[in-house]
């Protein structure tokens, strides 16, 4: 299976990690658009637009499935790129609701979910756990965790300083929604300041998990081809790809 | 006379404010390209190509005048902008730099420039500093202070934590150049970290000071025409400067 992965910009290498450790595609074209990240800061009408060119960009390429490593896009315009798009889209906002659900035992269990200022006011989330039985839910937009990794800042006083700012008045959750990308890189802080008792829901593990149950993933795949591009300094973006993802 | 006001988002606001409390135009058009913002982790051929769309768009008016509101702008695309406008374009670094020359006695004072890192990449302050004659600079990409400001924080311990994450190899400055039109929002805060021994140089009272002088501004305009576009949410853009311009 040869797979389209969409992000605004850098973030969804996260997720294209954990494709690549669950070897589950032959084939992996990335693409971020990196000259108008970040999206999260940005109307649902901008968000669409630039995620129905991102799939007349996939067009380029025979994909037999699309997937939205932006929880940004994922929460906003996965119906319109649906509709102009000839192969499957999978959000990893879909994903992220069914992997807290089967992570969580009980359905008192409150959930804390981060995002993009864009994610949080979509209320994907919020919706899709309350469908799922789950009432117990703290929302918070944490949009400065997104430069701060893009500066390499992943723990310290910078993070701590901003996680007292926005947790001010958040309970201790069961689980954290990591709702962006970027998220995953302060897992080991955001756990350290809710002293390591919240289950961290991963976008990348989530869509895998996702994927394993809806598709046949039986075929696996030990060298995968990888394609990385970028509507800017697409050099960049396979420097990082190359640290990231270690290939 | 009808000037053009250019910005990468809603920053630029503060350029317009020291604009009307000189009351130096009869009207002014002002252009924020919200829909890609921010500019500063950006390019320079993408900064380039996106300030070029924006003298097109300052082509459906008949103005006397573009004004780079945006320091990252103003930084790498100046030239590039003057080869496609019909009316001088003016950038905020260049006036910048002869605020601070004007502000201070001694060629050896201490400037530490402050910008996004697309800004301090450029060197545009630096090289024209030292052709001022000015050679004891220290420079400091800062871009935290964008979202921070854009969410409001303009003071507190997230802020105090950033300006000791940045300024702990920083020496006590005579003169802090705020080259991103967010920064002086979180002017008073920056001063108190410094001991309020610095002089602040401000991007709208640079270019102020820089049109008087270059241009003949005796006749003022007490009620101007004011117009606000943006690449997306306008509706939000002319909220913002009301409350900011008091209009």
């Amino acid at each position: 299976m040869k797979v389209g992965v969409f992000d605004s910009g850098i973030g969804g290498l996260t997720v294209v990690k954990s494709l690549l450790e669950h070897r589950l595609f032959e084939e992996i074209i990335y693409f971020g658009d990196t000259a108008r990240v970040p999206y999260g800061i940005k109307d649902k009408t901008t968000i669409i637009r630039y995620a129905i060119e991102a799939v007349e960009f996939f067009k380029n390429f025979e994909l037999d499935m699309i997937i939205v490593a932006c929880n940004t896009v994922s929460a906003h315009a996965l119906d319109e790129m649906r509709d102009v798009s000839s192969c499957p889209v999978i959000g990893v906002v879909e994903a992220g609701i069914l992997a807290t659900a089967n992570a969580l035992k009980s359905k008192d269990a409150n959930i804390l979910i981060l995002g993009t200022k864009a994610t949080i006011n979509s209320k994907a989330y919020e919706i899709g756990l309350r469908a799922e039985g789950f009432n117990n839910l703290q929302a918070k937009a944490t949009g400065l965790f997104v430069p701060m990794v893009e500066e390499e800042i992943y723990e310290g006083e910078v993070l701590e300083a901003t996680f007292r700012h926005y947790f001010k008045e958040i309970l201790l959750p069961d689980a954290i929604i990591l709702g962006c990308t970027h998220f995953p890189l302060i897992s080991k802080s955001l756990q350290d300041h809710f002293s390591k008792k919240s289950i961290l829901i991963h976008s990348g593990d989530a869509i895998v998990e996702y994927l394993e149950r809806e598709f046949d993933f039986s075929k696996k795949y030990d060298e995968p081809k990888l394609e990385f591009f970028a509507s800017e300094s697409p050099e960049s973006l396979r420097n990082i790809a190359k640290k990231w993802l270690l290939i």
